[in-house]
């Protein structure tokens, strides 16, 4: 086991109605709100009308900063930056997903952040000075309201950067929201979790019971519940199981204690969405099962931590331990293609044209030779050709 | 799955060496520090010495307050606070067990709290305003290290109280201050968080596949590590996993959604604790498969979850559910035996003479009967003769 530090303040309050939690959520900060969100699905579903009654009795000022894309833009941070400058905002209301947090704790930051806000996504930082942030969830993907990263991307530089920004004050998470969340949304938002997972799971470290505990745990869940809101959306149940493994999956717990968890896919994947604005989520699940098999046939010595997820997650058994490891993961890469996720980077019309400049990128400074299994730039290439 | 909220602000540094993390953890919150502790094994492991010089050369000005008892008292509640307000303490730093810890949280906020610190421990009240706690945790057991509760006894009245006191605002975990723990007392501590778990583990709430999942790991960590901790007292890979287990147990994370959690167990064995001062573990081992079994008996319609421990933690099989059930439960108390655990009150030297008086202020408030399956006053006398 090796060493770790874990540190996260965000409060979190879970399930049903705890929107009632958002009144005492924000007062401590102030009364000027800045109400960050997406595309508009939370006027859809009546989400906005119920925020903005709250804040209109709390007798909140609210400014709006709607229209956040699914990668969040650096031009977005910028006009965030810009509101909460010119509004004298004292705290940032997130109503969304993953990216609509992301790109608030950017914003959050960028406020206090001296010199150009694309040097802050840039730079190697720790959590910044930030204005405070509540967020209401309303998907169940990446973790964002239970940890202090985001990922903001600048599409004239193709460019998709991950960061450490600042931690939500207060996440609302009511597992209701994400019942009118598509299949294709809910499908991509637990590949996204399990892919968190994965990332954590796959390590040498062989004795850390509580966090490869957690990641079996988290898996299973996924496996079980995501079926079962596919086909009955508004299942409170496994709304509230995916909900709940989104947020512990970027917790930092289930990597207690890992060594050489360099969240490999999530590197290749930024290049996927920095190039073709493609659903991140989509990405991961095409990308992992063949990373998987890349690094099994790369470097044999890690079957056995394949056996252990073909066994203690998918449940299989038999004698040959390559067999074995091939099986598990094919039942993952079997698992997305029935959730309805396009298994194939042609599906969505991405070839071979920047594979290079992508890898180069995704393994800049020569990052992934700390990996589980060490990646050259190759292997990438390699890993996006076998995503064909 | 149930609504709850979770938050914990503490900050774990965990793992061999992480005390060069002291000096940091202290800095913020100024200079004048009440150094806590128990009996003195830490000046045996020579980490008393260790404390003491980083912070004679951080320029701290120490005031100590050792000699804090194993149930912690009230005495030494009053004695510690009138040290803080003697010596405008600016942060308390405990070093110890769980026992040191809790006593520290309620001198944290009895120097805030107006009135008699017995009340406080009595009355009904959440996290109270509270001096800054860094801690250094020397046992695996409580999880106070991560949680904002305290225990505290007052012998003359023969009372134990959990109450919510504060949140460590660091806490500093280094297994191999564990290595000179003795084999009682590991197996004690592991008795203490094997108990932790089963308190939340059982309850009917069925779909918390995180929380149960969790639970699962923790006690088959628990289950796993004690042997090899017991038969190699410095083996650091079973110490870590013992150590963040005990963290995460009192977490709040493993009753994620979960109703009817009663924390039976402990309500009975602080009444132990209280007329006879007995290691708080020790009680917890000897109660809990007496527990398991009176509450099989009573309510048949919980034999799943039974059947579930006995298939999922001990990995039992069978077709006889009942049969099943209480071979999972024998299991468990054949651990604590083989783990050198007295595993009778009259091993104590503990008799019926104060059973009733006992068990109705376990039950005080008619409290039991929202346990997973409720229990009367009888049922917890009944109990305790099972213990004999």
């Amino acid at each position: 086991m090796q060493n770790f530090t874990h540190a996260i303040p965000t409060k979190l309050h879970f399930g049903k109605g705890v929107i009632e939690k958002l009144d005492e959520s924000l007062r401590p900060f102030g009364k000027n709100v800045l109400l960050t969100y997406g595309g508009g699905s939370i006027k859809k579903i009546g989400l906005y009308d119920q925020v903005m009654d709250i804040l209109s009795k709390g007798g909140y000022k609210v400014v709006e900063c709607g229209g956040i894309e699914p990668n969040p833009r650096i031009e977005s941070v910028e006009r965030g930056v810009q509101l909460c400058k010119e509004h004298g905002i004292n705290v940032i209301l997130a109503v969304g997903g993953g990216s609509t947090i992301d790109c608030s704790k950017a914003i959050a930051a960028g406020v206090y952040y001296e010199g150009d806000l694309w040097q802050m996504v840039e730079s190697r930082h720790g959590v910044l000075p930030a204005l405070p942030l509540v967020d209401i969830l309303t998907l169940s993907a990446t973790g964002s309201e239970y940890d202090g990263g985001g990922v903001i991307s600048n599409m004239k530089l193709n460019k998709k950067l991950g960061n450490m920004y600042t931690f939500p004050a207060v996440s609302i998470c009511d597992p209701t929201y994400t019942f009118t969340v598509s299949a294709y949304h809910t499908a991509a938002g637990t590949a996204d979790i399990i892919s968190h997972i994965c990332e954590d799971y796959f390590s040498r470290t062989e004795d850390s019971d509580l966090a490869d505990g957690i990641c079996e745990t988290v898996l299973k869940s996924a496996i079980k519940n995501l079926p079962t809101a596919l086909r009955e959306p508004d299942n409170y149940s496994a709304r509230a199981n995916l909900m709940s493994i989104s947020s512990i999956a970027c917790s930092g717990i289930p990597a207690y204690g890992k060594r050489d968890t360099c969240w490999d896919c999530h590197s290749m994947e930024h290049e996927l969405s920095a190039y073709y604005d493609i659903t991140h989520g989509v990405g991961l699940a095409i990308l992992t099962p063949r990373w998987m098999r890349h690094i099994l046939k790369k470097d044999p010595t890690c079957t056995w931590r394949f056996v252990r997820f073909a066994k203690n997650v998918w449940g299989l058994d038999g004698e040959n331990e390559t067999e074995l490891a091939l099986a598990g993961i094919q039942k993952l890469e079997d698992f997305f293609r029935a959730s309805g996720i396009p298994m194939t980077l042609t599906e969505l019309g991405i070839g071979t044209e920047h594979f290079e400049a992508m890898a180069a990128h995704a393994n800049r400074g020569g990052f992934l030779a700390h990996a589980f299994v060490a990646l050259t730039t190759e292997d990438v290439v390699e890993i996006y050709k076998a995503c064909l």
